[in-house]
């Protein structure tokens, strides 16, 4: 007897992308699945039923389109976390490092109120860098990060722990051991 | 009396971005209201209801947003559809003109399938360029268009005509005269 097909079943995996010794996890074939994408955001979600949830935040590309079906099923509004220079009004900024070098995510500076609460949404949780740096936008202008939420977890990068360190609880539909 | 807010409302213009003589039609104001963001989908989907739509096709990235919404509303998958280096598995890609030189999209080859009736979402309708792309991209691959929604259309560009007469009917929930 077969089994209905999990989250994980649908993401496929490409070797060396983007580059040589790479396993970079696709989440497109999840997203591209009525089942599956409707299983990620009610999965994504499950650990938040009950919660005041004020606001969604979605981290530049592949946030913007789970934030947006999440934000949806919410109720809520979204708010996109953008590489340098795409937003048009006035934003704060927030610089962290990468493997080699550094990068600038944004925010719109009325994007969220003070106090409200904020779920951060995104496909995958590698080093936790860009996370970190949403998480600072967030309570830069003054309200709480409630939880980040990803459909991917690869631990051996650090970034849960990073992120908890941050005291933001951190949930991820499934997780891949190595690289 | 005062009336409700329409969609419209929503949208916060931003004087030359990104540069200079430019009226920028700022969404995220939209969006990031939970009200406006549902009204967005809502009014997005209201041509096609009793519509087989197989297929959400999202540009990128402010058609993530909208499109990961949208396709979460009919319960149905999400296609990205984006510049070119981006996608990690086999894709075809499709160049178009710009103001200024061209530019180059891509779809995964297996993103959607032949005899597949996808609809295409976006923020902004301008000269249509990167729209006319996906459709060409969604067509190569054996599916068919069956409309393109838009929050915004700048009708003076040029682009709903453009598209129509590829045969694609175009749905905006609202307009823009002049530049």
């Amino acid at each position: 007897m077969s089994h209905p097909k999990t989250v994980q079943d649908y993401i496929r995996t490409i070797p060396d992308f983007p580059h040589a010794g790479i396993l970079f996890r696709d989440v497109t074939t999840l997203f591209q699945d009525a089942r599956g994408f409707r299983m990620a955001v009610d999965q994504l979600l499950s650990p938040y039923v009950g919660a005041r949830i004020d606001m969604v935040a979605g981290l530049e590309a592949r946030g913007f389109i789970l934030g947006g079906a999440v934000a949806h099923q919410l109720s809520k509004g979204f708010v996109p976390i953008r590489k340098k220079g795409k937003l048009p009004a006035k934003t704060i900024e927030q610089d962290y490092a990468l493997e080699y070098g550094r990068a600038t995510v944004e925010i719109h500076d009325d994007a969220v109120e003070p106090g409200q609460k904020v779920l951060i949404v995104d496909d995958l949780l590698a080093t936790g860098g860009t996370a970190e740096a949403g998480i600072r936008l967030i309570e830069r202008l003054g309200a709480e990060v409630v939880g980040c939420a990803f459909v991917i977890d690869l631990p051996d990068l650090g970034g849960r722990a990073r992120l908890e360190a941050m005291g933001v609880p951190v949930h991820a539909i499934c997780s891949y051991e190595g690289l």
